[in-house]
């Protein structure tokens, strides 16, 4: 097929700021796409051909989707998986597979992968429901881990248990519990697979956290570690990619431990904020990649030209209502500063209204750019 | 005004594939945008807030569209000045000015301004009309150069005139007639100047010609050139700068005489061919610095990460119609090579329909891919 001339149709599920970014690389190639959303003002209403509101998690709607264009792709996972099962069977591309996702949307089926495999992971155990959970809470060693099965995202669906009294808030949902693992540090590698079955890795990045608040502070490409330490987490990396047999991109969130083992904690199949620095700093960006890999292009360099670190822009604690991102004009006077803002009107707390990538030939310089970054810009709403 | 969270519209005249580029960086800054263009299927048609069609030279179409929007800019030289100066009569923000386009926009005005300002330029006699030419063609000598006042693009409008009988095939139109300076060759500099007047350059580029055609093959960022005559073309092009006096970025194009003089060819005040490098290989391409510019924004770094070459991706002679670009996947399998796809869908010979980029650390390796584009990648028509 030829995509760079023809009537080819690119579906993209979910609308959000992972689809926007995606959305430059195909106004790039100029690529015609279609993207369905549950909100009308989800980021990706501006630069489709095509945009849609509906439910992603709805059978029917999803079905009719993908029936209206060639290849279809997510940007993020929850999607109806019975619709694009439907789908391939009538011959609809749609990458990664409903295979893959399932794979991957079930936190218990991820584990039990790692474990099936020998992938390194921490030693966890698995529950069908709350009542199974608190029929064998003897099992458990405080602190531990708890980490509902289905639908978590940005820390939400994850909670650390100090005690036996914590369980009883938890929801009643399928979970698993891990072992708390003392990390050094928490690192990521995003590998790209192509229909074809071309593999690529990024280099390994690093979540640099605060030192008091335990909250992501920067993603800092390449990561500060031993380079036997980052090939190792390559190597596991490809490991993983290999066994969910994904097309398209794959980050794969790992911990570094005090004995500088790699334990791989979870995947994600599509870009991924740990990716996001690569618009800047790497010769292909994962989003240019991920659209390589689901229409069968070569891929591209995955190397860097130059250092990157990250910040995500989060509305602050205590501002909710029409977003103002302060100092925004004091930070773009620093050279090689980069703000991406989302296009989401309404900030409140937590919530990823954007992102700031840092980028220089060295990697102290930036890192001490991000700092100034960091504590200058604020997401606030307008008083 | 708070550009990044408020209703502000920025209105772009012209839709084509300079302004589909300028929407790249409007998107990540979610900046909304209007654009206008004769044609409903420019490329701009598409990443828009909204998109309209219209004649640029028309008063009224372009005064009705001016005053939907905050700031206006251009993507072409060719709009309607005097709707222009009555929008910025009634205190809408034009960037480039209509001062600034009139000045530009005939080339007799633009040598006046170079001689009156003791900028170096090719020595040239003016002429108002076609009879007026004819009466004094005593005073040329051949082979010179002759170029009509206004409306020039893309090489139409520039004839050299070998012998006296060549003045008759000539459009009746004004023009000047310069004298034909044997250049080793030919650079340009990107100028970016804000609204408060901070200003940076870009790097010194060179336009590589075929060595037998003569038409230009590649756009070379950094020019291999000699260190002080790269500092004389940016002192030149500061100046030139000066005397105009836009907002937004001014491209200036310029010849290295055998001599290591630099003469000043003709500027454009708007995103440039040969800033397209920018966009894979500078810190902050030439788009987002012109819209941070015009929004008054502090300027982004101009410098380059790495080596860039630019190849024009031009319809190949003998094809007309639906495009097909051959051979697209194989140079992209090249490191280091990004494709643009400026989404018009018919070919016609020597229309711009995209551009490639090569990028490398390494400039011989960087000529070398790029050798191997140009000779791989053809634009043709479907058969």
């Amino acid at each position: 097929m030829n995509y760079f001339s023809s009537d080819f149709k690119l579906g993209i599920l979910g609308g959000g700021q992972l689809g926007k970014m995606l959305l430059a690389e195909t106004r790039k190639f100029d690529i015609q796409t279609f993207a369905l959303d549950p909100s009308k003002d989800a980021p990706c209403q501006f630069g489709t051909h095509y945009f849609e509101v509906g439910n992603l998690l709805d059978f029917y709607t999803v079905y009719q989707f993908g029936k209206k264009v060639d290849v279809l792709t997510i940007e993020i996972e929850n999607v109806n998986l019975e619709a694009l099962d439907q789908l391939e069977a009538e011959g609809k591309k749609v990458f990664p597979s409903p295979k893959t996702l399932r794979n991957i949307q079930s936190k218990i089926t991820q584990k039990k992968i790692y474990l099936e495999n020998h992938i390194p992971t921490a030693n966890a155990l698995l529950f069908e429901s709350k009542g199974d959970l608190e029929a064998q809470k003897e099992k458990l060693t405080f602190p531990c881990v708890w980490k509902q099965d289905r639908f978590g995202y940005d820390g939400y669906g994850v909670k650390i248990l100090k005690s036996e009294k914590d369980l009883t808030d938890l929801p009643e949902t399928p979970c698993l519990i891990e072992e708390m693992i003392p990390f050094k540090n928490e690192l990521a590698v995003i590998v790209v697979r192509s229909v074809s079955g071309e593999v690529k890795t990024y280099p390994v990045v690093e979540m640099e956290f605060h030192p008091e608040a335990n909250q992501v502070e920067y993603v800092i490409c390449p990561a500060r570690i031993d380079e036997k330490v980052a090939i190792k987490a390559q190597e596991i990396a490809l490991k993983v990619s290999e066994v969910f047999n994904h097309v398209g991109l794959l980050a794969v969130e790992m911990f570094q431990t005090i004995d500088d083992e790699i334990l791989v904690n979870e995947v994600a199949p599509r870009p991924h904020n740990s990716g996001h620095y690569s618009i800047e700093a790497s010769y292909t960006s994962q989003f240019e990649n991920h659209l390589r890999a689901i229409l069968d292009l070569p891929l591209g360099n995955t190397a860097s030209k130059v250092a990157g670190i990250m910040v995500n822009l989060v509305g602050e604690e205590g501002f909710s209502g029409p977003v103002v991102y302060q100092n925004i004009e004091k930070i773009m006077a620093i050279d090689g500063v980069t703000p991406h803002i989302y296009g989401k009107r309404e900030t409140r707390p937590f919530r990823k209204m954007g992102h700031v990538t840092i980028v220089n030939e060295d990697m102290t310089e930036a890192r001490k750019v991000a700092e100034e970054v960091k504590n200058s810009i604020r997401v606030v709403s307008r008083s």
